[in-house]
């Protein structure tokens, strides 16, 4: 039997989620939830079953739960919803799309989500919370922290380290061996070569 | 029994559609056309059955075609070719390598190629005659009109439109719901942040 | 029963060509020559068995060898590998992931590895000893020869050759057609649209 699966956000990145969760076969999506009432009945056939508000409740019946809001600026409605999945005892699991690979000797946190076309090499480790995005390549030895957004495409060469709650926008390449800092924001097909420290934005584009 | 299926172009790009349809393994090429005696008797063991003056005649043992003229500058050859093919009665079939993913939420075009390693997201709208070149990235939510080339490698982002006839190059991005409009050309590796008018070229490098 | 396989060099470019070997499933790795006594005794589980001054012996022991040296600046050092094998009558295999795909159509060098999620298509030609790293896309009909290092998430597009000894950092674009020479150096992230000599550097940042 499937086991059941709530979703915390019902936007874009969602539909991508669900893809990727049917796709894997071993859960049963039975609802999403949405931050506040905002008129938004269903998505892809899923009914949305709550709010935020009523999380607890929800849990109490599917205890497990995975986020699927996206992350583009800030990391920080996922960090509180995870927190509060935490809160509440829910269990996280790591979904990882059939269509993308992972080695056997990663090490994958809990809540992350794999999509579609991604591939993980060896010894990477990844934390908890993380979205790697479709088609985007984690290279050997990488490691990302907490709650971090590997956005379509991007290329995070071996050796890479990232601090959590970054993003790394679609198409972009890390040199092997860069160290990234907490909260950095690396904009849509950036090249990076060198260290970036934490908080900074890298866009050589407006 | 395979159902056998004509070629309406011999060259390079041809070649890459010859692979997908020989890994699909659904259709017996049984020949080429090419635009004119052009002095070219085979190509990959494949036969030239004939030029575009005998396209009726070819169609009305094999009723069945797909355009593998490849598409960069312009799709005008494309669109003459295919409205000659909805003209004759031809029937279109959608040609998916087993190597690529399309989302079973997603729509696709008569016509339309998805090529090795290209991948399909959820909920995306694909229109007829498109080449979805090898490894190229169409996102959750994104429209792609009739006639466009999303070439190798080129990552089409959550929710962006793309109007007819469009040329997207190699390695592209294309940010987040950004517009597109028709006959537009995106450059090789261009970073697409904004919306593009119709008729424009993208391009930052000469 | 697996074929015994020897590898040559243990550094991080290593660990990604264990996975792809583990995956395949058709080598059982007997391990490691390091090029000096240098204090590693071991790799992913696998032992270091010797120093390059041991390899004639141990090859009398197992003849299949792959060079498993990274290749950034110069290809020097697994020129030289290669030639020492060659001189001592090792086999040198194809190494291809099963996360990755080869058209049946393409011809791959002895020595050459593909590793996960990288593309060969339609009539392509690699040589010897070459590096197609992690989501590489190498298109129709391009012509790579030996001793080239494709990084990850390059890509070749059709009719592109390479002369032997370069290096196409990862995540370039190489437009249709384009001719490199020799020993020539693309940085990551660049977009090449016209020939580069032999002996070249392109590197647009620093």
């Amino acid at each position: 039997m499937k086991k059941r699966l709530l979703l915390l956000g019902g936007g874009g990145h969602c539909r991508s989620c669900i893809d990727t969760i049917e796709a894997q076969d071993a859960y049963e999506i039975c609802g999403i939830v949405q931050p506040k009432n905002d008129c938004i009945h269903e998505l892809l056939d899923y009914p949305v079953v709550g709010c935020d508000d009523d999380l607890l409740e929800l849990l109490n019946e599917t205890p497990t739960a995975i986020i699927t809001v996206g992350q583009i600026k800030t990391p920080d409605i996922r960090i509180r919803l995870f927190n509060l999945l935490k809160r509440y005892k829910a269990e996280l699991p790591v979904i990882k799309s059939p269509f993308s690979y992972c080695s056997r000797r990663a090490v994958v946190g809990e809540g992350t989500i794999l999509l579609h076309g991604s591939l993980v090499n060896s010894n990477a480790e990844i934390g908890a919370n993380c979205i790697i995005n479709s088609m985007a390549l984690v290279e050997h030895d990488v490691k990302i922290a907490n709650h971090c957004h590997i956005a379509t495409g991007a290329r995070v060469n071996g050796g890479v380290s990232i601090g959590q709650g970054s993003f790394l926008g679609s198409g972009c390449v890390i040199r092997e061996g860069v160290r990234i800092g907490e909260r950095a924001v690396i904009a849509a097909g950036e090249i990076v070569l060198q260290d970036i420290p934490t908080r900074s934005v890298v866009r050589s584009r407006t």
